[in-house]
């Protein structure tokens, strides 16, 4: 009896673990897509106010700023759950296991970035070039900041 | 020197296909991306709507539907280049090859997406969840509506 409740206990735990894993998994997931789906926009930006301002598109660069501002604002914390800089999502996790202890940081980084991605938005809608280059700029230094601190350098780090 | 040049030849073009390749693969992996933005941001109405209204948040709904609406005006139709059908993103991409036989099937779906995802970024804003829930159902119908068309069926469908 002692055995089969000592195997039952085990064997509940591991179903516990296997659980916790795809909660934390599905988490970076997540989390990976958001930011893919912002780097994809903020490279659209890039693209036509940065290195070729004759190809401007100012509706598309609103939609661009709207997306990374909708992705900044959508509640990324929630994917950041503890053990998540040890899950897999669509690839294992660059998160450096500090990201849990150093709260202030995280939040200044994370402020940091909402801030410039709504102001983003806003100097997209006016068109001005040069005002959307120099805030879209701001915001890189955000993203840079955040991967300096918390992101685990890798060969293929995009 | 005829061999030295079907060699050269033969070598260009499999380096055609290798960029080409990467290019699609990349196309993929940022709609699988935006996608999955957008499934996570359901997953978050469906949650505080649908299946618990008691622990709905105005704020964060609409959260959800900006980013839904972001997602469905980002101009998704540019990471559908011929040969997506074929390639890898984060994972083998399930589009169907048909959806670039159909371009009137594609353009209505895709219109009907749009449509609803800003239908229901406006009803957000109300903080109506009945008006939201009718809206979040009008949606869903038009993801299942691509989903039956233009995406393959598999075990592991999400």
């Amino acid at each position: 009896m002692k055995f089969k409740l000592a195997l039952a206990l085990v064997i509940a735990s591991a179903n516990t673990a296997a659980i916790a894993g795809q909660a934390e998994d599905q988490q970076v997931k997540f989390r990976q897509s958001a930011y893919s789906f912002a780097a994809w926009n903020c490279s659209k930006i890039k693209n036509q106010v940065v290195e070729h301002p004759e190809t401007f598109n100012k509706d598309q660069v609103i939609a661009a700023a709207n997306s990374i501002a909708a992705v900044a604002n959508s509640g990324l914390g929630a994917l950041y759950g503890p053990g998540t800089d040890q899950a897999t999502g669509w690839k294992k996790s660059r998160l450096k296991p500090e990201f849990f202890d150093k709260h202030d940081e995280v939040v200044k980084v994370a402020t940091a970035f909402n801030k410039e991605a709504n102001e983003l938005q806003k100097v997209a809608a006016t068109g001005d070039i040069g005002a959307i280059k120099t805030q879209f700029g701001k915001l890189g230094e955000t993203c840079k900041s955040c991967h300096d601190s918390f992101r685990v350098k890798d060969a293929d780090a995009k």
